[in-house]
């Protein structure tokens, strides 16, 4: 591709970084031995290449990650701003995930980077102990920007390695 | 709950049925004997209670899809018409899942629908050899519509079987 092409694929990965509110969670979950694809959001703050959530227990997905299920994480943008609803602008990537425990020193710290970002609801949830907080580390992923138009990505920063034929 | 509240829940459960553009689909892939759950999303039509998806094999999920992967489908509101981004609206639910061959006589019928619902993309992309279209019967499920408002549902039409304390 032509370093045009490249920009607008750039800007379209940025754009989506710096306007998704909530960060989709893919896990296998074994319930009666059946194992399936389970989903969740929830609300992130990005700080230094990592991502923050802030969750309960009482979801399914993240009873995995507590028990450290293999899990994908994702970005896609809303329906509502999609320019192609067939190719919406999304973002795929393995991590690795830390729990922060409640007494670790910056616990405090980032549940309130994430109340400042995602509203009040933080201060009513804070001190409730089904939830815990998680530090996501990507590693590497998918990038799609449109038809024809996915690449891998690497990184904290998700930078382009590769265009690729399939997804 | 009260009447009032479980006809709030309707409504909400209703409204996302009535909006959502796209299916959420979520599957176990098995890539390098390593399992793991994968996301895709699929503009849909809903008639008598079915979904239908015309989707490219392209692309992970659809080819786990094709080859019978245990597959879960969700919906979810917007992230820009969330009243609450702690608790996204959302609908996830098992399905049996039918693959409608290009010589169906149904086939035609459906693709001319989903083009009227989304647009003049399904023109270019209806001969392409790597679409395949997908007939989608909900089982059952679970509804999400706010804290602590978490319903099982069974049926094509979602119907509200149970308040759950977890999902």
């Amino acid at each position: 591709m032509v370093d045009k092409q490249i920009k607008h694929v750039l800007k379209k990965r940025d754009r989506l970084l710096a306007s998704a509110k909530t960060l989709g969670i893919s896990v296998l979950v074994d319930e009666k031995n059946i194992p399936f694809a389970d989903v969740g959001y929830a609300p992130f703050i990005r700080a230094e290449g990592c991502f923050y959530i802030y969750s309960s227990h009482l979801s399914s997905h993240i009873r995995a990650l507590i028990n450290g299920s293999e899990a994908r994480f994702f970005l896609i943008e809303d329906e509502g701003k999609s320019t192609n609803i067939w190719a919406r602008v999304r973002l795929k990537f393995s991590a690795d995930v830390l729990e922060l425990a409640r007494d670790d020193k910056r616990f405090s710290s980032i549940c309130s980077q994430i109340g400042q970002v995602h509203g009040p609801v933080m201060e009513m949830i804070r001190n409730f102990e089904d939830f815990h907080l998680f530090e996501i580390h990507p590693r590497h992923g998918t990038l799609v920007t449109g038809f024809a138009q996915a690449f891998s990505v690497n990184g904290p920063a998700f930078e382009l390695t590769k265009h690729l034929r399939k997804s």
